[in-house]
């Protein structure tokens, strides 16, 4: 048996909302720690990562550690039924082809019950490392999305520099080029608006724009965003999700050498190696 | 001659907008007691009726029972033109081929007229008899749409069960199967947010979901839309419009089994037959 | 050097905004005396005219008098990376092939800047003598947005006819006829509401819609229009842009017989030759 509970239904709706546009299909790992998933996009460029930890939870159980998969657009077609202060209770017998969402309003005299099917989902398991990051930015999640739907005008890629104390991001095409530059920002009243900048050596590095503006509409799941990078290494962009855990976005730098593009690809590869080993 | 004036322009544009979906044409009849109107949809699964009493309005004058034809997206198209604080008077001559809109500011410094050409309209003319109904329900009419919409997504059909101080909507599809439950609430301090289930006899119909959501775009009228439900016999979904009167729409329930089927169709004939008589 | 800072940065992006639909193509003439530009719709059909006066500007620099052509939708695409609070500072070299927009935060802990591609532009130059128009109206620029957007749904034209202390709007077709009268109102506490109608001789001109809803766009750049008509001559729309200056738009009336479009063509003409004189 496995059951979960969230005051907030609407945190459940807003990770898909902002996974939606990357996966297709959702594969949800219940163990008694909690809910994980992770998917990379169909091309395979760019990975998600779900953390919800069972202590997020109102009330959590699971007797034996099983896998749920979801087809995203149906998942989400229930989770938009969500009243805007309506709980959410996820519920599945063990083995069970089917988890019931139930939304509850406060005095529970409006109850929605969803019986929704599960599907098998054929997903490979890439072990992303936990390892330090040459730069760690936080900045508002809002300012983050804007920067990158204002640069997507001017071309496909998106160059991320970081020096101390500044980042700054840069596009050109044939429109001209573009240049944004963010200075950090510690003396704030609201900590939504904090820009904090470390730096352990400066880099830049270039991305996908595409992917990146993807990412971004995980915005409605926090006020701040946190981007970390380090050369030849896929870039983290993670956005905490309440006192549940997170969502993170992984996407590799482009590369402009060929000697570069060797060292890219065997590092993917090697994503890959560590998974089926 | 025939003329009308309501102190609020904007309400005889929201009745055109909730029927817009199930009329292309409307046919006002005008007495001396108020105008009415009733169309079946193009396809003649659902009726609809409007009742606006004279009484309501703040002039009325009708010297000569009529009637007058109207092209409904035309006629929107026009009523789309009063200002938020407009006024409106409706004036026609005696067999007039033109009925004027005048829409006044309320220091008159903006008057605008349109003079509106009147379409012949072919319309039969239904006896709906007033009746008793096995179960009542008075709800808020946003409640209403929302359920619609959200079960919309699942399938073709809504069931409506009704128990005592109890209503629940379910549907079912490839998605999975959905189960909306109200409870009855009484105590609240909104009277728009109460929900009253009358209930005689427990019940439980079968409705075209396409339908009910075209009924429920007349939530612009009202904040408290009632249900009224008898198995073999049309559902009743009725907005109050201000002190003027109100719209009713009509639908059948569906049938499942073939023995009821020829029950719904003779009781379809019934309700033509006492039109032809 | 060219060089021009405004304090916001959405007044330049507004003034495109409303030319937008006109215009593909826009010419800067940049003097000492501030920036213009003028520019006739792709079917030649209306003008343009933008006026912004160097005195407006927190600081303007124009070494030489130069010439900056841009294509509206890439100059749109920069302008609109404008946060809401930033500046707008444009800077160019002397025969240079790109234009620098720099839009910096309040704080400047954001600096964005876009350098934009300059284009080689062809337009040829109308002389429009200024004159005394035989009535001039000042009107709230929501309310004549908001006419001709109505009067769209009855026809291709408008009929503008003024009177003392009225004017009226008229158009017809096969919905009916549509006749919005607005009487002069001074006595009011926001100036922006206050309509003011100076009628020398009453006259009745008739003006494609089409443009006017064009024009009507500009309501962004102020609370209040400009209409000034003269017969046989082109109407002028006039939209303040703060201290800066203003946009005009120049409309011919349509003609109806014969005799009246022979003097309106040699009137046209006249445009023409006093430019090419």
């Amino acid at each position: 048996m496995f059951e979960a509970h969230m005051v907030d239904a609407h945190v459940f709706r807003k990770i898909f909302e902002a996974a939606k546009e990357l996966l297709e299909d959702a594969s949800f790992d219940c163990t008694s720690d909690g809910l994980s998933l992770q998917a990379m996009d169909a091309i395979h460029v760019s990975l998600v990562a779900v953390q919800l930890r069972s202590e997020g939870f109102e009330l959590y159980r699971c007797d034996r550690a099983m896998n749920m998969g979801f087809k995203v657009a149906g998942l989400l077609k229930i989770l938009k039924c969500a009243g805007s202060k309506d709980s959410l209770t996820m519920r599945a017998e063990d083995n069970a082809d089917k988890c019931s969402f139930i939304f509850e309003s406060p005095n529970k005299d409006k109850v929605s019950q969803f019986d929704f099917s599960l599907t098998d989902i054929d997903q490979e398991h890439l072990q992303v490392p936990e390892q330090d990051y040459q730069v760690n930015i936080k900045m508002p999640s809002a300012e983050f999305s804007r920067i990158c739907r204002d640069l997507a005008n001017f071309g496909d890629t998106v160059q991320i520099s970081c020096t101390k104390g500044q980042i700054q991001f840069a596009a050109n095409g044939d429109l001209g080029t573009a240049n944004i530059r963010l200075q950090e920002k510690n003396n704030v009243d609201d900590d939504g608006d904090k820009i904090s900048i470390e730096v352990e050596e400066p880099l830049s590095l270039s991305f996908a724009v595409r992917y990146l503006n993807n990412f971004a509409k995980a915005q409605v799941l926090s006020d701040t965003v946190s981007l970390m990078l380090t050369p030849k290494t896929p870039m983290v962009v993670e956005y905490q999700i309440g006192d549940y855990g997170h969502i993170r976005f992984y996407l590799a730098p482009k590369i402009d050498d060929e000697e570069d593009e060797d060292a890219s690809q065997s590092q993917t590869q090697n994503m890959k190696d560590e998974d089926e080993d």
